[in-house]
């Protein structure tokens, strides 16, 4: 995947490394692009709006074992969640990468009500260091990561104002106070047993 | 430091927590707060703006070896980088925690120079792995620690497009082009050899 999409191979693998030239195209042919959104949220668990196949060679520097999607579901469009692209799912198969897939069913979008029980289940999935590395992606990784990574937060102990702080830093102009709400409601208690393995 | 900032103290350490009211204002205490711009970049590298004794608890949770200060220096103003805070000091020597201070000159803010002679000489110091945990900052997180990172993508092969779009993520309505070019014309090579202790 990676040499398909970034031309990749070692520098020095191939007779073109002897000339400056092509070397230095192949130099820049393993530049990696970022999914949008990109960062790293604690040790092995990343963030990022929804990859394309453009940044699986940036997906490969990761060494992935897993990778989340919270998927919205309308309910008045559709009847079960929209299925994972065909070659995010090939890519995935070809590197051993184990998909979780959440649906979020939403009635009246912009105004998503986030359901606490899929959130406290995807909690667990991050926090069982047996599924690190892991990146966790929605569409924009704005609202749906940002309201799972605040709860991460809230169980690191982090106070409501950093939280929305960095919810506020990747939703931008689309930050919702329907978020900040329901990460300020979310109960941490039947997971904090759980949170051992953070930093 | 933590106890007098936060009122710390473990639940069901003081006859407090037999009171539920009590343990709850304990609970709430324990909270803590991260600096500005905080996030984490790397396994045990982290970015901020300039922290404050509010932050020390937080700080506190990271387990730090070394903190990362990149101050600017005015030399029309100063003839030498303005002195760490006392309090900040005398927080790292209480917790063991190694300062390395930077210097960086500028004459015509906000056109600020970046001197890529210090630059590289910091990310010497990141790509230590003895110095990490680390922590880098300047005053707002956002126009040198961003160089500074900027340079650490590339080092990790990140596209430009990806760099821009992390720094900018910080920098907000503050980017500057002249950044961008700092980071883009960036020379690497000399420091390829030490990046393998980056993920």
């Amino acid at each position: 995947m990676k040499e398909e999409e970034c031309g990749g191979g070692e520098i020095g693998s191939s007779p073109e490394a002897m000339n400056p030239v092509a070397a230095e195209e192949v130099e820049a042919a393993e530049e990696v692009a970022a999914p949008p959104n990109f960062a790293m949220v604690d040790n092995g668990v990343f963030r990022s709006g929804f990859p394309e196949r453009t940044h699986f060679g940036f997906m490969e520097t990761l060494g992935l074992r897993s990778v989340m999607v919270l998927v919205l579901v309308n309910v008045r469009r559709y009847l079960c969640p929209e299925p994972y692209p065909v070659e995010n799912a090939k890519f995935l198969r070809m590197n051993g990468i184990r998909l979780f897939h959440f649906g979020i069913v939403g009635t009246k979008e912009p105004f998503v009500n986030i359901p606490e029980d899929v959130i406290r289940e995807a909690l667990e999935v991050v926090l069982d260091a047996r599924n690190r590395p892991l990146l966790i992606h929605c569409k924009r990784g704005k609202h749906r990561t940002g309201c799972l990574v605040g709860c991460l937060r809230k169980l690191q102990t982090w106070c409501l104002s950093s939280i929305f702080n960095e919810y506020q830093s990747f939703a931008a102009a689309k930050a919702r106070i329907s978020d900040q709400m329901f990460m300020e409601k979310f109960d941490i208690s039947s997971l904090k047993h759980l949170s051992t393995s953070l930093s």
